[in-house]
């Protein structure tokens, strides 16, 4: 790090700062649990500053008290044991593309709220809380512009506060499974789906709840791939596939470390920075936050405009020369 | 054709065969049109038999009058302007696959027929349609152990009948458009879809009651890709792109070529041929038929559970010998 001036001689002080660089996070960040949990001692340390995840869209000076946890769910609608030529089999092998549409307009309504009974139920939102929420500045116009949609989903009523709640996202979709658009009835039809958890709410729950919901849709539902027999005896068949992911974490804004970062960064900058009590996306730390038995805070650095995940993923430069005002103030 | 055994010399009349053999089918067959249009003239004939798709499931000579043709259909809804991170965007972007849902859900009913208003209309089964299709042998018990379903659809009483309408099929279903499953809301979620058509029936007529239906469903429906001005105006977009593929054709049974067909694998075989008023699968030469302007019949000779167009694509060696059989017998 070498863009920190050094202090004087006389005002040294034995603060340690210890720097985890993980190159993998995209993948998954294999090993990474293993080698943290060999070295935890060597780690060990007053709290966790995580330098992830995109900043407010203001690209004002962000702190984060925590993050959405994520856990994953597979969802197969089955038709013929085998994949049947269209023409040979239309109106008479079922499609199962029309099942797998039957349960997912099941889920949720016009306006992106998830119907899955009890999925909301748990969040509660503190009075801290709503006072960051209230606080942060929302623009739902320009949100709106940027995403070229006349209206976002409504789940919140303001971009943070629809983050406070946990969310269920079709990452993928397909039939058939196999590459190419032949012309046939597919064997099967897959939707991927990712659901990010806040602290309220485990993984596991919400993974039963949409399960109960698929049998509720009267499917005979699976863990597995189902049966010859089962195929035979069940017209509308499920597989529900859940992993649980990484969990949410969450540090009170009113706790040492909050406090400290809070105002070295109003020192820094004239001003109070950014709060929002929960970032939207994962952390693949969250796991090592338990085990190291400190609090963490996210301090995101990058844009929210950076298309993550996506084609076109970029950092605004301007975010990089603030990113390293900000880190300069909470290392001085 | 070595397998043809020459008749007496004071038998020989002057018959001439004339094969079209085309190898690029399943790419469909391109630059064939062309080519016949050009030697036309040397193709003239008084019938055309078209070897092609599978016989009737018993593996009994089968003769078709006639197949369904294809149109295609890219239905495509949309979401975010770009793909966004599914938890920086979960619960605020609007998720594409969900709108193509509500869409597909509103096609089908649970049993397979299609609820696009007037799509099985036009259809008329004549008296000499209905007597083929009651005297072809059915067995759904048989077809729901190999589908491994236990129930076929319901667009018509028997195997037969079904094929007389026009099917509604979703060959492909993929959301995103590109390759992989990231944690993003998509920007588009794609159903492509096979219609195929019976003689009563035209291809553009079906497309545009498909767009009317989605219309009806409360989409802003463009041919192309949406605007930036129509994204931010409307909530559900649509894009319906139609493309005419192959007509249908028919000869009825009670033609000259039908009448010999029928007698000459009744001489061969002891008893008539299985008869099937229309093939379910499109055989690519029907565009040529009209041009050739003489009558064509279907002899196919492949077995029906053949994977077509999937993995496992095979042929039974009995159906060869058939085949070989069927043809001498045709021929002599």
């Amino acid at each position: 790090m070498r863009w920190i001036s050094w202090p004087s001689e006389d005002s040294v002080v034995a603060t340690h700062i210890k720097v985890i660089l993980d190159g993998k996070e995209e993948r998954g960040s294999p090993g990474l649990a293993l080698k943290i949990a060999r070295v935890r001692d060597l780690l060990a340390a007053d709290f966790l500053l995580v330098v992830d995840g995109p900043a407010h869209f203001t690209n004002q000076p962000t702190l984060m008290f925590g993050c959405r946890g994520m856990a994953r769910l597979t969802l197969t609608t089955y038709g013929p044991a085998a994949p049947q030529h269209s023409g040979h089999f239309g109106n008479v092998a079922p499609n199962p593309v029309f099942a797998l549409a039957n349960l997912l307009t099941s889920m949720k309504d016009d306006r992106g709220r998830v119907q899955v009974e009890g999925f909301y139920d748990r969040v509660v939102i503190s009075p801290d809380e709503r006072a960051m929420i209230d606080a942060a500045p929302d623009d739902p116009a320009a949100l709106r512009q940027r995403l070229q949609v006349p209206a976002l989903e409504a789940v919140g009523s303001s971009y943070q506060e629809a983050l406070q709640y946990p969310s269920l996202n079709v990452r993928r979709l397909r039939s058939p499974l196999f590459e190419g658009a032949r012309t046939i009835v597919p064997d099967r039809a897959e939707a991927e789906i990712d659901i990010r958890l806040v602290p309220e709410t485990g993984g596991q729950e919400l993974i039963q709840r949409i399960a109960a919901h698929v049998r509720d849709q009267g499917f005979y539902v699976v863990e597995r791939e189902p049966t010859r027999e089962e195929r035979l005896q069940h017209a509308r068949i499920a597989t529900v596939a859940g992993r649980l992911g990484v969990p949410p974490f969450q540090t009170p804004r009113d706790s040492e470390i909050g406090r400290f970062l809070v105002a070295a960064l109003q020192d820094e900058y004239g001003e109070p920075p950014i709060q929002i009590p929960l970032m939207g996306g994962t952390v693949p730390i969250t796991p090592f936050i338990k085990l190291l038995g400190f609090p963490a805070v996210i301090v995101p650095l990058v844009n929210s405009d950076n298309n993550q995940h996506s084609p076109n993923e970029n950092l605004r430069l301007g975010n990089a020369a603030l990113g390293i005002r900000t880190l300069k103030a909470l290392l001085r």
